[in-house]
């Protein structure tokens, strides 16, 4: 395996590059994918992996060198970067060493007859992975995006989605209208400033297919986004607390859309 | 307002050790609530605030001065850091420029007829201030941690938790052990490697008080908790994801709970 120590190599640079700007990643279609959990995930998507990153000695560590040795398509590059080289080119303070340059896959087709999730400019890229994961958990399997929410495909957004990434479909460039009109399904906003109670009201009946809808940190849910709900819920608070975290709220949306299917 | 510029200041080497060690916050009954938000919350406590520090410039925010008129009490002194200075001591690395040094409010009694959430060994900072905010956000207002949790008053977990901690009850040296024979709550354990089913299981009927049972982010809940659990739950999830995130699976138990009680 080549050991890298210099910053100026041409892979450093991109790394750097990648972590530092969406607009790159999307530009060249490749993105970092940080940890153990990713790479583990990343066997099974083999031909997404460009090139396979470790810190200096972390080849020693046996979770890692088990992912290794199993990373062995052939046009997987293998690299070990000194520590500090590391550090740099890694989205994350405390890694476990290992990243892996990968392939944003293509935007996928609109699926029929399955359930959707809409973030409306859900900006902190933790929320945005979290609600992907807790997405996929629900069996909600299509994510799409507004475009000033943070880009899913980001290494940070990647890392906290822990893995659910590769195996939902994910929607970079879709709006909510395009989606109401060619899946048919039934528009829920989550809003904390008002609505029906979300455990109290109708909805969903009879396994209708669904798109929740979850808006920004700050501001919620835009006017204009409102104008497209079928039904406006809300999560019954107590009062001392004016509003869940976004990730929370979507969290309890849709595992009461996943008790409902259940029961 | 008194500017302070040197690191040799007393209260600045003070709030640098409140930031290092929840030990010293713990020896000296203090500890740190950053940010607007917390703040705000103060004005309703302002018994337990020693100092308010701004950083300078920060007072010409309207937001930021109109807290500080309202933190009059004449115990509390103000001061105004320099940029590097309040840098060093802030607990967060973008902040709007307020800080408060406030008591830890002495250890509450056990209270009757009452919800409890019982963290065994839940590390992460985020992870319990989260779930201290969706704790009170679902009518539960008592939060107990095992020695091996985080300390729920370091400043990072007070951040998390966004002003939860003045509005409940927190304790920090309760065996869950005596929490259920003081209370006779029933003892509900949720475990991702297996129970009964959150949602299709009977639990806390006839408005049953509860003591919900969260466990290490890694590991789960020890063998000698789950020994003291009436009830393990397990929340259904799409077999491609592993487990939820500690402070998720948190939150989907306690609405789960909430919508019982409303039904």
């Amino acid at each position: 395996m080549q050991l890298i120590t210099s910053e100026n190599n041409e892979l450093v640079k991109q790394l750097k590059r990648l972590n530092q700007s969406n607009r790159f990643c999307k530009k060249e279609g490749l993105t970092i994918a940080e940890g153990v959990h990713l790479a583990k995930e990343l066997i099974h998507r083999q031909d997404l992996i460009k090139a396979v990153v470790i810190k200096e000695g972390a080849g020693e560590k046996n979770e890692i060198s088990e992912i290794l040795s199993q990373l062995h398509a052939s046009s997987i590059k293998h690299y070990e970067f000194s520590q500090s080289v590391f550090n740099k080119v890694c989205p994350v303070e405390e890694s476990a060493g290992i990243l892996c340059l990968i392939r944003i896959p293509s935007e996928p087709e609109i699926p029929q007859d399955s359930d959707w999730v809409f973030l409306d400019d859900v900006q902190d890229p933790g929320n945005v992975g979290t609600i992907a994961r807790s997405s996929l958990a629900s069996d909600v399997s299509n994510l799409a995006v507004s475009k000033n929410s943070a880009y899913p495909w980001s290494p940070k957004v990647l890392r906290a989605g822990m893995g659910a990434h590769f195996r939902m479909r994910i929607f970079t460039s879709l709006f909510l209208e395009d989606i109401k009109e060619q899946t048919k399904n039934v528009c829920l906003v989550a809003d904390a400033r008002g609505g029906q109670s979300l455990f109290n009201s109708l909805w969903g009946e009879n396994g209708q297919r669904t798109i929740w809808v979850f808006g920004n940190e700050g501001q919620g849910v835009s006017e204009d986004t409102l104008k497209l709900s079928d039904k406006r819920l809300i999560i019954p608070l107590n009062p001392a607390v004016e509003s869940l975290n976004v990730a929370m709220a979507a969290t309890v949306c849709l595992f009461e859309q996943r008790r409902r299917r259940e029961a």
